[in-house]
């Protein structure tokens, strides 16, 4: 027991100081997606592993976070199983942790189809788990933001979604990249090329772009086999830039006569013709290549860059066509986002624009001198309160320099102290923290200034 | 895939509209704590197991769920061990998930004990999770609603957690009974009776008084070996009721004289002369037959219980002399309180006392007529919502009957209707959804209408 204990690699303490600033961004993020009506929904972290496995590909069945069968977990299990050293998990682990919060989203909505409205707006806040080799910035815990509207076909919520991120980001006080693209427009490119049945390669593949570079990116595509004749027609596509009128005219000429890209066409210029309604403070453009991982979007695209700070998309989302399909309901359409709460975290305290006070924060805190001081104290703490301000008294008579210390490690930018002559008069000495002014006040003026502070 | 998917038994969705609930439970918890000065504090779900075993006694150490190593699980078994079915489960299993909140944060104390200004004032609400057989009200995945005080003998901290618990509970609007008592006290009835090391029978007993009567506690007394005479010494004790300097000047003249007892005096008596210059919406009231099954409370206890709906204790806590000391720090006490937020809701339903609408709701729905009307409603949503006031656009021309379901199914307020004759004249009928009230009014009546909304 000598040893200090410690927590698993990959996860993490989140200390009240750093908490304080998560909830900050989540916050924020929680008011946009309440404004848009969006509604809040928890699903519990431990789901039925039949629900999770083989949903995220065979790399991500491997990394399910799987909890062992109470009671005599290898009941299920043959001897010769054992023997063999071949116990698939299954057999010891019914249940595993919730791994993202799309798959719960999609069990979720299927199993109580019967009781919701749709279209059915949801966002959610919670952790997920990846048995994934930790490293820098790379967690085994982490929170997800999602939010989903599922149900609905409109392109107006791919719209409110530009417009929440948009929001969200110029609360933050960050200034940041909104990139747009549709996989039916990519689809159109695949088509044009020749290799409609290539349309993953090629995504993948221009998803990379950015990272290694046209020539690699062009030795992929031709390594899986494609022609050189069709990638030197990706080329121009790719270097689409300039209005989005433009880029319209160039794709429409391109391939405006494929049936995928022509109803990709449509959706964008949609899409566009609302946004060019409302105003944004972040720039939006539409970017061809960007493709996103994820094989299950079916229409938009979203993912949004940082224009201060180099750290990769820190958020993304786009419309995917059959998200509950692995469930059994077929033919729901939904459009979702998704903020990375961890880097939006890095870009905030690297160029530190984190808030310097929270509301949360206590304002004031009564220095203890002892039985006496105490009695005249507590009566208006408890005033300070009633008016909701956060104040707290120290709890023990200890040395001055000791409850400095806590006033100042807990940021409280205000203490009162009242010694004999305070009492007498029936006041209060109000030290200023950060520029150690004192002042001697009244209880109303006490009240009135730490109301008035932000 | 054609079966409905399901969640483990004894866990549980929360729909935004329960969520909603909960959540008006824990920003209260959440408002005071912060009132009081506690700061945040969040730890992982899962810990190591040597970190978790042996805090919980045996039966809590059967109930961890434990996650199975990832990659080859097996490695550390040896063949023998296969072949007699006899793995213990520590050889496939590092971690596993957090079984209450106050392990982790003696943990986390011990561990950041460096960077931590003592006191240390902290709450944290997040599951847990417990391998417990499920049934109604007991769930294997649960909420825990904790504040602790660590570092500071002062009893000004119990005060300030009574404080807390009325604060708490009035906002609640709920009436509740404050249970105190201390655990001294306890003590120096044991070392009257003559039976000081059987304190813990003593207190067991003592604690099921509620449930089974006087006659089977003292049936269960002496079962334990405490003599009849000595059982005659309790009864007065336990029938101690009235004015609360009454029953101190029986217990100083019963227990006065013993070691514990006189200190559990007092305490109970300066805790007292706190609480009596403070006024408090709840009823509170020292119990001496207040026991708490939790062995590690060293001084006051405290538990609470609802006037309106029976249903156990909704809140309980108490001082411990040593949480710490199990992770090798010794001599940190600390006080702290844990309110059961599963019971607190079920209380609230049962007595119909949730407020009608939360905050978050949305507060306007405008209808949707089809791509002309859209374009005259989005700059007036936006305003809406640039007035921080939530609203949304229903996303499709649906039929009215469907548009009016979704308003009515999300509890939303109000809708606003713009068809032709309303673009005309640039106005929007607004309409009440409860009471089917209408009214042609001017953008600007529209937003004050909704700015002024509850």
């Amino acid at each position: 027991m000598a040893e200090t204990p410690g927590i698993p690699k990959g996860t993490r303490d989140f200390s009240p100081e750093i908490l304080e600033k998560r909830n900050y961004i989540f916050d924020i993020i929680k008011s946009v997606f309440k404004k848009y009506g969006y509604k809040q929904l928890e699903t519990p972290a431990l789901e039925n592993l039949s629900t999770l496995t083989g949903k995220y590909g065979d790399e991500g069945d491997k990394l399910l976070f799987k909890i062992i069968n109470s009671g005599d977990f290898l009941k299920n299990v043959t001897d010769s199983q054992l023997i063999q050293r071949n116990i698939p998990v299954n057999l010891i682990s019914e249940k595993g942790l919730r791994y993202d919060l799309t798959v719960p989203f999609a069990r979720y909505v299927v199993q109580h189809q019967n009781d919701i409205t749709f279209p059915f707006k949801r966002f959610q806040i919670q952790p997920v788990w990846r048995a994934d080799r930790p490293q820098k910035g790379r967690y085994r815990e982490f929170y997800q933001c999602d939010a989903d509207i599922i149900g609905s076909r409109s392109l107006i919520n791919e719209f409110e979604i530009v417009q929440m991120i948009d929001e969200v980001f110029s609360e933050l006080n960050l200034s940041v990249t909104i990139k747009i693209n549709n996989r039916k427009l990519l689809a159109g490119i695949a088509e044009r090329m020749g290799y409609p049945e290539k349309l993953t390669d090629i995504t993948v593949a221009i998803d990379k772009l950015d990272k290694i570079g046209y020539e690699n990116v062009f030795a992929e595509l031709k390594q899986s086999g494609i022609d050189e004749q069709s990638l030197k027609l990706l080329e121009p596509i790719l270097n689409l830039n300039g209005r989005f009128e433009d880029q319209l005219q160039c794709l429409e000429k391109f391939i405006g006569e494929t049936e995928s890209g022509l109803i990709g066409i449509v959706e964008i210029e949609k899409l566009f013709s609302y946004l060019k309604r409302a105003q944004f403070k972040n720039k939006i453009e539409l970017d061809l290549t960007l493709a996103r991982g994820l094989n299950y979007y079916t229409g938009a695209i979203f993912e949004v860059v940082s224009d201060e700070f180099k750290i990769g998309s820190i958020c993304g989302g786009g419309r995917y066509d059959d998200l509950t399909g692995i469930f059994g309901l077929k033919n729901v359409s939904g459009v979702g986002i998704s903020f990375g709460a961890d880097r939006i975290f890095d870009v905030l305290d690297n160029l530190n624009r984190f808030p310097e006070h929270s509301f949360s924060n206590v304002k004031l805190m009564f220095v203890n001198f002892g039985e006496q001081e105490e009695l005249y104290c507590l009566p208006v703490l408890k005033l300070l309160r009633e008016n909701n301000i956060n104040s707290e008294i120290y709890p023990e008579n200890d040395k001055m320099k000791k409850q400095m210390k806590y006033a100042d490690s807990n940021k409280i930018p205000f203490v009162a102290l009242a010694g004999e002559n305070e009492m007498k008069e029936q006041k209060f000495t109000l030290k200023n923290m950060k520029n150690g002014e004192q002042n001697l006040v009244t209880v109303k003026e006490l009240l009135l200034i730490m109301s008035e502070l932000k």
